[in-house]
């Protein structure tokens, strides 16, 4: 029998225990509506610093949800009691810097030296924007955002550095106002834009041929707003070619419990 | 000829010259009015990433505004070309959690292995306070804020635990309100209030006998706001006691060049 996404719980708890026992290893985009995905990171003890550096030094594109302690492979806060190791449906497993395995279970991976952080997403802020009355054009089209690479260099942090990578939504100039006070609202995901308008002032050559994601399908009178993307620590992490990175599939994410509009600061 | 506070330059540069010559070795409250101060801690690399852990999992006491690189005495970003080991008036050294010593300079103790954390204080919002009408019962006699060990664990990191400890403000009902409303604009120095009223509930006997400062001056009808407070991770590296620690001397502050005014998020 194949799964489709109306056999995922709606449950946080629930749905990691379907993929837990590896039946479902597809994407999560739509499953458990309203609570947060999180981005995953894992690295060594021994760059795990520069790591942490990295995203306290470049908050918009790694804001960190929560960071598990050396050698432990249980989420505390975000998922209390989740496995790490087994609670996503699918991850990337880098050696050397060299994609070299895509498994749906990372147990034979884990080291005590193992450091795993969370990481915001912009599901969540999508969410509140949507709610907010400014048009997702890309989710009205049934795909997901698209980013782009800028020329705005990251702070660097040890072995990390790289580009800020942006996601980019076309939307009216009046919702464009309305996104910066919604999205502002919600600095772990992201947070407020960082940048308005012309592309190539941020040195995005063409905004209809984006690095990641299908096209943006902007609507006459549109303006491009872009935020920080969890692109940015994978460059970072790639660049950086440490002996062993694990991450998650992309579009695999941690379910979180958290619900996103608790995620709100204001 | 004896400097007063009057002597002291505006301009924080100007002003870290004077410290980094050894002329001025008093607090620096009242100095460089407008510009954010900011308490220092500096640690061998091999407890840094705890250190920065505890500062991530705990950023209402521990909001960090820079964490310089290994081994780098120089502030980058929020005091441009500051050099860390000279330009306050005064130091605190503890070596295996021992005070040890009281330096107006710690250019002696640098090592290429020490990190060097930068974090907010809660000055910068109280001028906030005080231009949105909200009384600050302690500045109108001439005092310091003071602050109270609390029953609310930090969430610990590695080496570093404690309690959370929290500057306590009394002020009319409405008030407290506005000072929700403002402080909020304000998370990298230490945010919105974590409490508002019985001083009890997070395990303060009696809040007029303050741990630290003097007793708060409470009008009737005054209600005691809580906010956490940069003692906080003084306690937890006192208590974890590493081979080396470096902080401010109490009161005698990092003046950076970060205006407050521009530390709002909103």
């Amino acid at each position: 029998m194949v799964m489709t996404t109306k056999d995922i719980p709606t449950l946080p708890r629930d749905a990691r225990t379907i993929f837990r026992r590896g039946e479902w290893t597809q994407q999560t985009g739509g499953l458990c509506m309203g609570y947060a995905q999180a981005n995953l990171a894992i690295v060594p003890q021994d760059v795990a610093f520069d790591f942490l550096l990295f995203c306290q030094r470049n908050p918009k594109p790694c804001p960190l949800l929560e960071v598990l302690d050396t050698g432990d492979p249980t989420i505390h806060t975000a998922a209390a009691g989740a496995d790490i190791r087994t609670d996503l449906p699918k991850y990337r497993v880098y050696i050397d810097g060299e994609l070299t395995d895509e498994p749906t279970d990372i147990t034979q991976y884990w080291r005590d030296d193992l450091v795993a952080f969370l990481l915001g997403c912009s599901h969540s802020f999508e969410d509140a924007l949507m709610k907010a009355g400014v048009p997702m054009r890309h989710i009205e089209a049934g795909c997901s955002a698209c980013a782009y690479n800028t020329n705005v260099p990251c702070t660097p942090a040890g072995i990390f550095q790289g580009p800020l990578v942006v996601s980019g939504r076309p939307m009216p100039p009046d919702k464009a106002v309305k996104a910066v006070q919604v999205t502002s609202r919600y600095p772990w995901v992201h947070g407020a834009p960082v940048h308005i308008g012309d592309p190539q002032a941020i040195g995005i050559k063409d905004f209809l041929k984006p690095d990641y994601g299908a096209p943006p399908l902007p609507q006459p009178g549109d303006i491009p707003v872009f935020w920080a993307c969890g692109v940015t620590p994978q460059i970072a992490a790639e660049q950086a070619r440490p002996p062993l990175c694990i991450t998650h599939m992309p579009g695999c994410m941690v379910i979180t419990d958290l619900l996103n509009s608790r995620l709100a600061v204001l």
